[in-house]
């Protein structure tokens, strides 16, 4: 065949958004499709994993968006556990093992795009390799969870308090399990601001999880099965763990190969998605981006941006133009009926940068005070202080609260200040917000500290 | 006293939002404030009327954000039942009746607002002043509907299918009324455009209600009391009937008293909210605003705006600087479990200004397809051909559809084009949204649509 071979490591968000996009621009005699995944399948939901486990999600196939069979019809062929082993730069060429058949192949490619994703962090503690013990990254982690906690754990200690780690917590407070925390720093989501983390930590604790903080996990204990999880203070029971550290870029293949990183440790790209390297493309959570308020190159890991960048890398190896401008690290959680929302930078974030900053956080009513089921939302917003450029918000509240965090992500987008965005047109009626809309009250009282910075009368 | 005196005209939203403003930044003994309010009540929200009349909101009190006792406290007089009957704009008196007491009086000032608000439209209807006629637009209507659906009336009619009369058809519904709803035009919620509003129309169907498009009502009937409502088409039986016709800038008072108004019939201001006469000011529904994406003057009748335009008023009367940018008509409403929004232009307005355009309108869900709850959303969304500037959008579907539209609020505030904006950075989690927000797969398939209309490889 004269045509082009694009080869894409990783049959995930971004690797398969690529390879969609190109075929949608060339047709298979132009273009031959080939990606190859480690493991047993392709373009799922790794967010939905702890939903899964959880049981709120019941079946795991429904958090698979593309099978390999699906891909096929679209004349995409994709070779599950398959692992690309090295990448030739100079031969364009991938090293390929088969890890069932465990054949090793070397294949061709003219493009090349890399996507490899992200991986767990797996610090060196003893026992962290026991039976027992749980991640919650790829789907085939999900699928074990899910059956540990149908065998009817006692109690579980969860270790870390990110996303994973709070997802994680809900999903066994739902299933049953008496369930602990221990995070080493003093707050759970270290995302937010201690102000708001404080909230979510209270949360937790809430529904019912024994929550450690500024706890350092020093070993897991057990034999052949994990026991407990002994801290600096203290050995919490556990026959379940679960680990949620936090993750960091997949890019190991891609450093032994000669690709270049960049300042984040991540695979550096130019806004088409391009690598330094030439048919070489990289795009999702190996790759960094540039953080559209500090301006740094930045390595976050979120379902969003690896699909975005995977578009962008398709439509141009597709032959069209697209550009990817970079982002704000929006993201949304909950621990049960709280919801959690940031952009932007947070305080830690601004004072990294020098920046100074005015903030406030306002309590106000997801609907008219007086409605009917008008729930508590705090809005946090920072800006710059005298110019009032929006740098960040966080949301911590019930049901209707966080996905508002999305208008900040916008107005931050566009470089508004707090005091253009006060009259900003959003939609009112009492069933959807208070006549000033949460998002508003918070802008404009923070509007008002700036101008006060500015020595203005108020 | 030797001080300013700022006489208030109207005693809601615009009016007693400029009072504050300025009371914060000027105590007593330099600004009197008097306001003087045609009805019983000050600063309360009109549109929590149809939800009181519904018994959704049991108690009118909560409706009332700050009652005369309340202002008095922050020293804002406000003289309920004072209507103002003439503007002395040369001598800076206005002439004031006491609705109760019967006694003109005259009251001079430094500063005037005119905040007189809105006032439905009554076409000359044959019958339409009998009793069992209700309106919904001052506080004490919302109080006599309620009293009206207590008595438990069989049969409602409501004339006029904009935000009022859907509202008040979910009311009657949820109430036990069997109601019927007469619409002139061929969809209710004129604002959508036709494939848009069909969905609203439907959704008033579904709840029960007796639909009639494109039939004019050509009197209401009865004797002593409503018995019926008539159309060109047929006779309804209606021992109670709503009107929701629509307002109109309440600019009887300022027209007579020689204020000029702008071409939409509105008070004309300039962006600090002042008139063309020295002193004098006005805010709220009474005044016209530039809307942000036709560049035209406009006059919506939307609480957001009045409040916003009120407290640049008073910032400005206060000494401090603000002002007040435009419109874009963004607003939010359901009938029953339909949530509805619009913001900016719709095809109609755009066919006015003579632009051209790509619309799309798509289908996906609340959240996560496989997400328990996951709702149904169709989201439009009009940009500008060849430039992509997003001009307008629109969302109809269920529980935690509707306020996303404040997303394409900020962006079309921003000047955003549909391409720019596919890579927004917006929040996901399976519980909130699919990983490509139902916003963002809107712009998505618009920006194709520019790219093509430019003559793109897609």
């Amino acid at each position: 065949m004269a045509g082009t071979r694009m080869v894409v490591v990783g049959g995930d968000a971004a690797g398969m958004s690529a390879a969609a996009q190109a075929r949608r621009r060339r047709p298979p005699d132009e273009l031959e499709i080939v990606g190859f995944e480690r493991g047993r399948h392709t373009s799922y939901s790794a967010c939905g994993l702890p939903y899964y486990a959880g049981d709120v999600v019941k079946d795991w196939r429904d958090l698979v968006a593309r099978s390999p069979e699906e891909h096929a019809e679209q004349d995409i062929e994709v070779r599950t556990r398959h692992e690309v082993e090295a990448i030739d730069l100079e031969a364009r060429r991938v090293r390929v093992r088969d890890l069932d058949g465990g054949r090793t192949v070397e294949e061709p490619w003219d493009v090349l795009v890399v996507a490899t994703g992200s991986e767990p962090l797996r610090p060196p503690i003893d026992g962290i390799d026991l039976p027992g013990v749980y991640g919650l990254s790829v789907l085939q982690d999900g699928i074990e969870l899910r059956r540990a906690i149908d065998a009817g754990p006692r109690r579980a200690v969860i270790v870390g308090g990110g996303y994973i780690g709070l997802e994680a917590a809900e999903a066994l407070v739902n299933r049953g399990v008496s369930t602990a925390l221990v995070e080493a720093a003093p707050q759970v989501m270290s995302q937010l601001d201690p102000d708001m983390g404080e909230l979510v930590s209270q949360a937790v604790r809430d529904i019912g999880v024994e929550l450690h903080l500024e706890e350092k996990v020093e070993a897991i204990e057990g034999d052949g099965r994990v026991r407990a999880v002994r801290t600096a203070a203290r050995t919490l029971d556990a026959d379940l763990v679960v680990l949620g550290l936090g993750t960091r870029p997949a890019v190991g293949l891609a450093e032994s190969s000669g690709i270049q990183l960049g300042e984040s440790g991540a695979i550096a790209v130019n806004p088409r998605m391009q690598t330094a390297h030439d048919g070489v493309w990289a795009a999702g959570d190996c790759v960094e981006a540039r953080h559209l308020v500090s301006g740094e190159p930045v390595s976050f890991h979120l379902g969003t941006i690896a699909n975005k960048q995977g578009r962008v890398c398709g439509i141009n190896i597709g032959g069209g133009y697209a550009t990817f401008p970079g982002v704000l690290g929006t993201a949304v959680s909950k621990v049960c009926d709280v919801e959690v929302a940031r952009t932007g930078l947070s305080e830690a974030g601004l004072d990294e940068l020098g920046l100074e900053w005015e903030q406030t956080a306002v309590d106000s009513t997801t609907r008219a005070g007086y409605f009917p089921g008008a729930a508590p939302i705090r809005t946090k917003v920072l800006a710059e202080r005298r110019s009032g450029r929006l740098l960040g918000a966080q949301i911590v509240g019930r049901d209707g609260a966080a996905k508002r965090i999305d208008v900040f992500a916008t107005a931050i987008w566009n470089g508004m200040t707090a005091q253009e965005m006060v009259n900003l047109d959003l939609s009112y009626a009492p069933p959807f917000s208070p006549v000033w809309d949460p998002v508003l009250i918070a802008v404009r009282k923070l509007s008002e500290q700036v101008e006060r910075s500015l020595g203005d009368r108020l």
